[in-house]
């Protein structure tokens, strides 16, 4: 039985864990600097054994799906215990600080770096659910580092859950997700902290937030543990994506302030072309 | 057969149509500016017929369900064509202008002022569905000025379709719902906008747009022509909301600017209360 270790038990590694097990019958091993969520796997039936780093080396694939302040350390001590045919793969929301991190490790060429775009607002092993990667897309980066094989792996893991891949170098993957990815969860972090700030008073949340409200609050679910290291490593590009967003809200509100009845249907109407772009994904 | 007749054949006025005709066996009757939308609302079913405000003397309701720039407007003509029986509300959401401006009607007793939580990102007739209202909160205002009778055949009717009745005044109904769905609307929007403006390469958002872009964005589908005059009816709370959002915004920036991992994760941790409140409404 192939062996399969995830270091990570939340909710992607959680996930993964419990589809490829199920896919591709492997046997699968689990690490988490969390012993509650090692305890919480094995009773959830995420994983079926702990191991620790000293025992990787017969694995024939190990997920690194650890918060990404985290990541270059922990793939760097995966690669030092590997064997020449375990692939690697981390699952993390910002590549370029990985990608140079890595670089010079000696194994370099077992490591794939990998972002599958797909999650819910839910966290830890009791978040890992069935079927998260059906038809997501995976965004590989500085693929012609990894050797073809460990690559070829990669792509037939990716495959068996039913992924679209898709290449990017990491720089551009970075300053992309930051405005479709890592804007969404500031953004609505504060809707969340903006509401929760007013309305002393819960109960006339509780009333009147209807599913518009849930639907773009939802992120604010999300956890911390996971997002300050993203929206840290990924300063530069989020806070120029903030500032962009910032500007936009305060011209809106000066057209409020003006009953700039034409200029806010202007901006109103142009941004209903998200519909046209969003159809594909939905 | 009773008759009802609906004035303005959008998302709102569309469903209460088709929803009131199954579960109650009303004629309805539809009235919109729009002659496209009368003629999509009779080929759709959602109406029975046309008419104009010259027949509506008979009718048992009518349904106001303009854009609220042009309510109070729209309410007084009918009101000006009422039998004493007939009961006529709006389901603005802006609720303190569209009352002032009705109060002193001499058939303000025929006029119940509701707000139904609900709605959907789409518009028009087209928009109309079954069961969008139940089990939705139907904010009431100034219920004291309606004739008791009156009164009770809207609740009657708003307990057909399944809602829950909660009673609130019109100046409080303004300012908590700024916060709980006029500023959820402006914040998709804007990310809707900036993330229009960034990408100029429009395949990319299309890839990289995973479910949490696509929840927290939804909103910025929807109408202008509906969401303009509610942010103008609604300036000063909606502005005082706004600034509250932006001036969090900044303060996340520079918790980012600064690397302050711990200020971050605080606030992060502080929102997820978000998730005890909104149980009650998933």
């Amino acid at each position: 039985m192939e062996k399969l270790v995830v270091i990570g038990l939340g909710l992607i590694g959680g996930s993964l864990a419990l589809d490829l097990k199920k896919r591709n019958g492997y046997k699968v091993y689990g690490i988490d600097a969390d012993a509650t969520h090692v305890k919480k796997a094995l009773s959830l039936g995420v994983i079926d054994a702990e191991t620790n780093f000293s025992e990787i080396s017969d694995a024939s694939v190990v997920i690194v799906a650890v918060p990404v302040d985290v990541i270059p350390k922990v793939i760097k001590k995966v690669l030092d215990n590997v064997s020449k045919n375990t692939l690697v793969f981390d699952v993390g929301s910002v590549k370029n600080e990985i990608c140079k991190e890595v670089s010079k490790h000696p194994n370099r060429k077992n490591y794939v770096a990998a972002h599958p775009l797909a999650g819910t607002e839910f966290s830890g092993p009791e978040a890992a659910i069935l079927n998260l990667f059906d038809e997501k897309v995976n965004i590989l980066c500085e693929t012609e580092k990894s050797d073809w094989k460990i690559l070829d792996k990669a792509l037939s893991l990716f495959k068996q859950l039913n992924m679209r891949i898709k290449m990017m170098n990491p720089e551009e993957h970075d300053r992309h997700i930051a405005y479709v990815s890592h804007l969404s969860h500031v953004s609505s972090f504060m809707l969340g902290k903006t509401v929760l700030g007013i309305e002393k008073n819960e109960q006339h949340i509780f009333d009147m937030a209807s599913t518009g409200f849930a639907s773009t609050v939802r992120l604010a679910k999300s956890s911390a543990t996971t997002w300050a290291p993203i929206f840290l490593q990924n300063k530069e590009n989020i806070i120029r994506s903030l500032d962009e967003y910032i500007k936009n809200l305060k011209e809106f509100k000066l057209h409020i302030e003006n009953n700039n009845d034409e200029a806010l249907k202007e901006i109103m109407n142009n941004t209903n072309y998200i519909k046209t772009i969003l159809n594909g994904i939905e």
